[in-house]
């Protein structure tokens, strides 16, 4: 399959990168990066081997993308407003766009201005950020999670899975909201929390008061996916991750990584979206929306 | 009557020195300031308009203290495990405490090793600040509500509020649980929201998320009052609080002073107890519950 890369960081940058190096087709749009990418490549260091993809089918123009099979989606989601223009040449009406994002409502919101467009959601877990032009340090983990949410040919996604895989990125599907609610028990809590204590995720869960309260977070966000229809994501799940986190090398999640060098937090899809999901379906995510309040405030 | 002040800072400070100024005996407990107040008095900088107290009767050991009518308690609540030490001289068998302070529980405490104490509670709604050794800043308002806790003889609490109006000190009567859980309502969003924020009151205001947030926790203060019994406290209350923090000078509430200060924060009685109060009547106050985690990382 042929595979567009649309927001080359620290996820789109090492996803792509492995299927490249894997012997794929992989068209990147680039905007900064682009002139040293042409002439360097881009380079993936990671804890499990690195590599060197060169040279890249480097695009600098989302309208000279050629069309794709499958577009990854890594953009922050508070760009999402650009999507539109982006998809709107490498999209064919078999295109499959996988959004591999955080929060919630994502694809609906992308699906009421594009009715026709295939999407399937993508959680990611990993730990890697770009820390230079064409750079991607890639530190740990790196599994994915698929799930369809619009697409009309499932084998497609089976398609995509079984490639996935073989490009060694390990791979498995999941149910739509199953799979965004369930990042969400890790997302809303460590995400906010570490910008508004300006802290890290040990440090949350070394301190028995903050630990306690990720732990009540958790359940919120496990209480709003029961409210919301979402079946199989249990009280227990809380303690799986923090048992998890406990396990982690400790580092800054995405939201603090934004906050601290500056640039906009995805509060609006992390924390805003979920809660008036929740609340439309009856449940009130109390110290959630505290959360996201003092996020407005900080931000 | 006979006045004793222990705790003389910015509320002590004050109110003491009203009472003295006003020509009642009043007998001040002095640490550090001892020397300093013995020579050149205690100066009460105020917006009504300032005044030297001098001479001062000043002691430095409790244990000199002679027996007083009235004993008016002004120290933090951190500091109340030694109110056994510091009142055994100066209580006699009628002797009425008043607790000048913040948070709910405090007089519970003491009542249970001294069970024969006679206990006030009062509620100063003030703005005043110790800033030098023997000054008092006295910036705005300056009423007090005294309540019954165990005083066997209520004409005494009258004679008492009788006297502070006479010294010029805007004074009422409440009931008790009423009186501590109506300050409750202010005090538990803005003294932890600013440490937590590090911010002002007005800058809580001003920001819409954090407005609401403010207000969503007033009215867990309010619904928490109401589940441990508390009548006469309405949600409009909330409404009122906040047009009146909006009209006030905006300013540093005590928690906020300590944290900057780096001194010890009164989370106990301004968040664990009440908390704990309303969680054991059938209310969980989640969001304050998350203040005081955050508050205890910070601490």
């Amino acid at each position: 399959m042929k595979y567009a890369v649309i927001g080359v960081g620290g996820v789109g940058g090492y996803y792509g990168g492995k299927i490249a190096h894997a012997g794929q087709e992989v068209c990147f749009l680039l905007h900064s990066d682009y002139n040293y990418v042409c002439e360097h490549g881009l380079q993936v260091n990671s804890c499990k081997g690195g590599f060197l993809v060169k040279p890249v089918l480097a695009y600098q123009n989302p309208a000279h993308l050629p069309v794709c099979d499958v577009v990854l989606v890594a953009l922050k989601t508070v760009k999402n407003g650009r999507l539109p223009d982006l998809l709107s040449h490498v999209v064919g009406p078999d295109t499959l766009v996988v959004l591999i994002q955080n929060g919630l409502g994502m694809e609906e919101d992308l699906q009421a201005v594009m009715p026709d467009l295939q999407i399937a959601a993508a959680t990611a877990f990993i730990c890697s950020a770009k820390t230079g032009p064409g750079v991607v340090s890639h530190m740990d983990y790196g599994s994915l999670t698929i799930a369809n949410y619009s697409c009309r040919d499932q084998s497609k996604i089976d398609a995509l899975v079984a490639e996935l895989n073989a490009a060694g990125i390990e791979t498995n599907e999941a149910e739509y909201k199953l799979a965004r609610w369930r990042k969400a028990v890790w997302n809303m809590p460590f995400n906010g929390m570490t910008v508004a204590l300006n802290t890290s995720t040990n440090a949350l869960l070394a301190n028995s008061h903050t630990r306690a309260l990720i732990r009540e977070q958790m359940l919120e966000v496990i209480s709003a996916a029961k409210a919301c229809g979402v079946e199989g994501l249990e009280p227990s799940f809380a303690d799986q991750m923090i048992a998890m986190t406990d396990a982690m090398t400790p580092y800054r999640p995405s939201m603090k990584l934004d906050y601290d060098y500056g640039r906009p937090m995805e509060i609006d899809y992390l924390y805003t979206r979920p809660i008036s999901m929740a609340a439309a379906a009856g449940y009130e995510m109390r110290q959630l929306k505290m959360l996201e309040a003092e996020l407005r405030f900080l931000s």
